[in-house]
């Protein structure tokens, strides 16, 4: 998946990381940049940028930027949602506590923030275009915690929660990239497009993951949006296919307190197997996808460079777990 | 105390508040806009920009994305320091739970650089020092709660830590708002200067207010520092007077769990007044903010507008809750 890109992404987090001060606030930032990642938001940021001005070291301090963004919302999302685990590891909340998990948190959003500000591409743009992406990115957290307790949800109210939490800030980093690259307004509009579809696929895929690994991988749990009593996809359609009967239940077994979280997973399957809702999960990302390919063919750059978006896309889908 | 400048403040701050999506992540917000506050730092962007232009309103949304800025901060800094009173008010993390507070402090945040990055003044100078300044104060709250747990904190660390914590985003309101007026960089920077002074001198104003408040005010708690084992001017000062054995009683007192709170905040007061550390601080306090006056003296201004602010900052001084 487009590795050199994210090794350019690596070595540049790399000396953010060993450039700061010694206060050991910064030690759990270094730990999470160090968790690794695919790194897809910053690498579709350098390719965007490759694809029309052929130098995508251009917005590396944006890209860099986003991704280190990104790992703040982690960091914090974590707390919130009682995490854990982060990448098979401790999440950093639980690796040191909660007021460290807050600060350090709000100190690498700051950094980001400062890189921005001191980069050499300076643009009202992207400025406002990424501060904007931020405030939304808080705004999908705060549905996606609404959600939780809330038994009505609908999947356009999911849709535009996942756009807003996951799909706007790879719209971002394409945009981003595209910008810095010297695209026409159109380009970057059909690739911040093709970053939002992406991102929602994406997000149903994960949901899917959740549940239902292709492979399963040590140190990951599985059905852990059950237990932290997400409305993923996956449930939030289980529940339109339900009874009032079979919800109560449904939610008996979610909030029950004498079973085990392996055993309200467990539970839980099933009744998604019964109700075929995998299939319907599975539909809908296959539709964002294919919105995502379409917007590819739409744009108006060489042929290689399509094949190139394409193949990005299609092994970012094709991660088993 | 320049009170145009903070019905500016005020009026623009409830547009903003006013402007916000219906999602009710923006109540903390709108709850702790309103709890008040004196507006000192947008204050002083405003009356810096007046001085050299005249016209205080070119800066009033860098000078509005200041507070808000403070108010993100006070939002978390009272998680970390599970205070449950802000301006006499229940604490957001309280009104609210944890992890709201955690989310609208982030969104809060995120709506400043927003409002940075679409103000009609753009400049990298601003974005930059606005942004370092940002970074500086979480580093300053990282060495307060590390602080906490450290028995030997000196008067140079104390120092650093507020000059981070407070005494920067002063310094930054000032500059922003000289640079905005067209100041010569030799008065933006003494500006800056003045202002780094002065918050040093208000933040040790505050450490001796918390315990020996000239007035007492309703629901304002006194010793609040001394049961959130802040490591005050007062309290460095005590230590660094006493033998070990009264250094092992005085952390016997506040470590206990079987004092009530007041009667922790009475004992410590009376360790205070044997060993007259309420005049050491005086002192320092005296001192940088005679460094403050000198500053305004040091500026090439008129005497009228170097009087402006030598009664701004007399009146911050003389506040007496």
């Amino acid at each position: 998946m487009l590795l050199e890109y994210k090794d350019l992404v690596d070595l540049q987090l790399q000396k953010i990381i060993k450039d700061n001060p010694k206060l050991t606030i910064y030690e759990p930032i270094k730990y999470i940049v160090n968790l690794g990642g695919k790194r897809f938001r910053s690498s579709l940021a350098l390719l965007s940028a490759d694809i029309f001005c052929g130098n995508p070291s251009l917005v590396i301090n944006e890209a860099t930027a986003i991704e280190l963004f990104h790992n703040f919302t982690l960091i914090h999302d974590d707390i919130m949602d009682e995490a854990p685990l982060r990448r098979g590891q401790t999440a950093v909340h639980k690796k040191w506590d909660t007021n460290t998990a807050i600060l350090s948190g709000d100190l690498l959003y700051a950094l980001v923030n400062k890189m921005l500000a001191s980069s050499p591409v300076q643009s009202s743009e992207i400025h406002y275009l990424f501060q904007k992406t931020a405030l939304e990115v808080c705004e999908g957290q705060s549905m996606d915690m609404a959600f939780e307790n809330q038994a009505d949800v609908s999947q356009s109210d999911y849709l535009e929660m996942i756009k807003l939490k996951t799909a706007v800030l790879v719209g971002c980093a394409l945009k981003i990239g595209a910008i810095v690259g010297g695209a026409s307004e159109k380009n970057a509009q059909m690739l911040y497009d093709f970053g939002i579809n992406l991102g929602i696929a994406f997000q149903i895929h994960d949901d899917i993951l959740d549940v239902f690994p292709t492979k399963e991988v040590f140190g990951k749990q599985i059905g852990g949006d059950i237990i932290e009593k997400k409305k993923t996809i996956l449930l939030i359609d289980l529940l339109e296919k339900s009874t009032n009967d079979e919800k109560f239940s449904l939610f008996k077994i979610i909030d029950s307190k004498n079973f085990s979280d392996s055993l309200k997973v467990d539970k839980i399957k099933e009744m998604y197997k019964i109700k075929n809702v995998l299939e319907t999960a599975e539909k809908k990302k296959i539709f964002y996808f294919k919105k995502a390919l379409h917007n590819i063919q739409e744009l108006e750059i060489d042929l290689s460079r399509k094949n190139q978006l394409n193949e990005f896309a299609k092994n970012l889908m094709s991660r088993m777990y």
